[in-house]
């Protein structure tokens, strides 16, 4: 099997302009998650920004992508319609895509899912633990059933998400609030998989339960088929004689 | 209980272009619609077209729509990004949308669902048989399990929606095909339902079965809750104290 | 319309048998919610106990019975198979069930369910905190998006259920869990929900947001349609002609 | 990667006592069902039958049991409640199901399932077309979209199952029904499928398309992890400190 072609799109925003962020990801939260998905045997990851060309979402890029990584904060409205529903369309034609932390609220997110990405949020250095409700799912594999993250970014249900294919994780937050952290979905032949830890300010990418999570979820989202266009054909001939 | 407010809305264009259509429904499949819905009781049905102003999609009107219901065909292009997001929006804030037909194609469809809409068809009067596959559905009731129509628009699977909340009905084709044909979904506070039948040039929308589910719709859909808004509301306030 | 005919079942032993709970429900769980489903109008609630005829699932009683509110502990093994399985049938035929607190290692939500009602628990007086998930759901009508209970057991996933039709609350836990504590299924023509709190030494059945999530559970689970039996005929006639 | 261990567990009395049964399937079905299985690499299938000790279903046999596919036909009530409940166990512990054709109605399908089985039926010869609604479901792989069965039993809606994890075919009969074919669900750590062509009067389980699904669904219902129990264990030190 050949390796799995991976993506890691990013603003790179916060981390070259706040001091607490580039602390943490010095050379940007995309590159330091290609890195531990590189060291997984099978997975090619490369990265693209929001200052590329296209913004990043260059059709020879897409091209060769089996999976997206996205990571997005603050410059939602900046993407341009015409690229959010172009890796739509990736999507429903095959694509691969895993949502991380603030893309809940990213115009592809939102597209797919039919989201305004509602939910509510806090930033209080607060303990997070991250339960697998559904263990048995590819994307928990070698995981335990709990895991604390000593700070994250609050999530709060109520979250404005449909109804999810499964639902691998809820996590618990200190502050008393409950989070659907790992959901999966999918649109047409394309997989996506939302995961909430991976707040600008926290080391969390580093985490190795965390990495695993994305590395399975990279795995699982490989496209078993791709197809090459979403139209609507005329089958004019029926398959049994009409009267 | 106060009336269900409904809005039907129709591009009404090929009732006024095409002989054949206007022959079946020489007011517009809109009228037509409408027009059952308001012998049934505690509906209050009106009607907008894409030649309106803001293309139907008024702001006024919208305000005052509980459940819209949808059909269009071969404008879908035509309708205006900012007025299919603001149908978008509406649903997420609570109002009911019932599609109809050829509205699997709308952008509006497209981006709750995160679909292309894709499917394929074939125009050759044939027969057509509506099966209730979860009968005791609230939208299946008072609905035979089985009931035939002479000539419908065959719409064949494989159909390119998510996983719906509720299959309600599948439908046979007398070509050889088979078609999930009436399927439930929310998104956020707004429910959803599409529903197959209703080809333009056949007088399927004066049949009582189909009537009766596209009342059913329209009662399921009305919206327990509307919000106002779908902002990330910061919580400040920890529920818990922290360390 | 006429009133929603419930039967509240309770084991009835803890009750009489140990102090901490006679203290709280002197007169049985059941009754304690019995008296506020008839304090609502519209709900007509009765009681039965094990210990009554057929351990009071007696054919008389399920033929007037449109919802059944299932309290149970530790005697689940002592409820005869042929007992549970009449409560499945009753289900698949149209029977509204809504299961609280310890009834999720009931025999009839295990065989409605495919579970094994697996799940972790710990009794320490702890705080737990509901939350709304999908607030526009019919049983989260007039729930706060939150509440707190003072003292409830703690139940933890991973909760071995199937994928609920929807989840309709999750509770965080102050000990560091979290569990889908309010979720709806359906089998056949009947509706199922569950939902956590209700430990049998804490006074939460007096708590106003339990009491509504449960009445909203009991018209929600009220059948559209009761079906004769669960046969499966033979259709010898073919609706089309066979070649 | 190890070799799949299937048991192929047929009641094989029809092939033995109908001679038209005999013809088609001189060794039973389970013998044709396991060649298939083992012609395709990494499956090495046995087989089991009603009258072996335990009835087919020993501890033995299901220690060694990755995916279990089942047939059975006219002895469902025959199977001793306690080996279906031991493969309801088995299941939410870990071990793949796949159901074929009549065993829609056996005590395993039914108590994972918490359905009574229903559906109507027809044994006519008549033409069937398998679809496939989800084609880049991993059981669709390398199966055509559509494809066509001379003779079936015919299986009609409405069909009293779950809501599916996910719908992979819906099938058409030439007499007028539809029916939801290829089935997925999975019940704890234990993934489940059911597929309906297999009457064991025409030699269906010689199609090429039909022994695709089968074994692609063996390969997908192969436990990702396997538990030793479902027990509830009592987690009494909370993760936090309470008050």
């Amino acid at each position: 099997m050949s390796d799995i072609r991976v993506t890691v799109w990013n603003e790179y925003q916060d981390e070259q302009k706040r001091e607490e962020v580039a602390k943490v990801y010095p050379n940007g939260l995309h590159v330091a998650i290609a890195d531990f998905l590189n060291r997984e045997g099978g997975i090619k990851a490369k990265c693209s920004v929001i200052t590329d060309p296209d913004q990043g979402f260059g059709e020879e890029i897409l091209d060769s992508t089996d999976v997206m990584v996205y990571w997005a904060h603050m410059l939602h409205h900046i993407v341009e319609d015409k690229f959010a529903q172009r890796l739509v369309d990736r999507v429903q034609r095959g694509m691969g895509i895993v949502f991380l932390h603030s893309a809940h609220r990213s115009k592809a997110f939102c597209r797919l899912l039919g989201t305004s990405g509602r939910l509510s949020w806090r930033e209080a250095e607060e303990r997070c633990r991250v339960w697998a409700v559904n263990p048995q799912h590819p994307i928990a594999a070698g995981v335990p059933l709990q895991f604390a993250i000593d700070c994250e970014e609050m999530y709060s249900e109520p979250f404005g998400i449909p109804n999810p294919d499964d639902t691998v994780f809820i996590s618990w937050f200190q502050g008393g609030n409950v989070f659907r952290s790992g959901v999966t979905f999918h649109r047409e032949f394309g997989k996506i998989f939302y995961f909430q830890p991976g707040h600008e300010t926290y080391p969390n990418y580093f985490n190795k339960d965390i990495q695993r999570v994305i590395i399975n979820a990279v795995k699982w989202a490989v496209p078993a088929v791709r197809i090459p266009d979403t139209e609507c054909p005329n089958d004019t001939e029926p398959l049994e004689k009409l009267n």
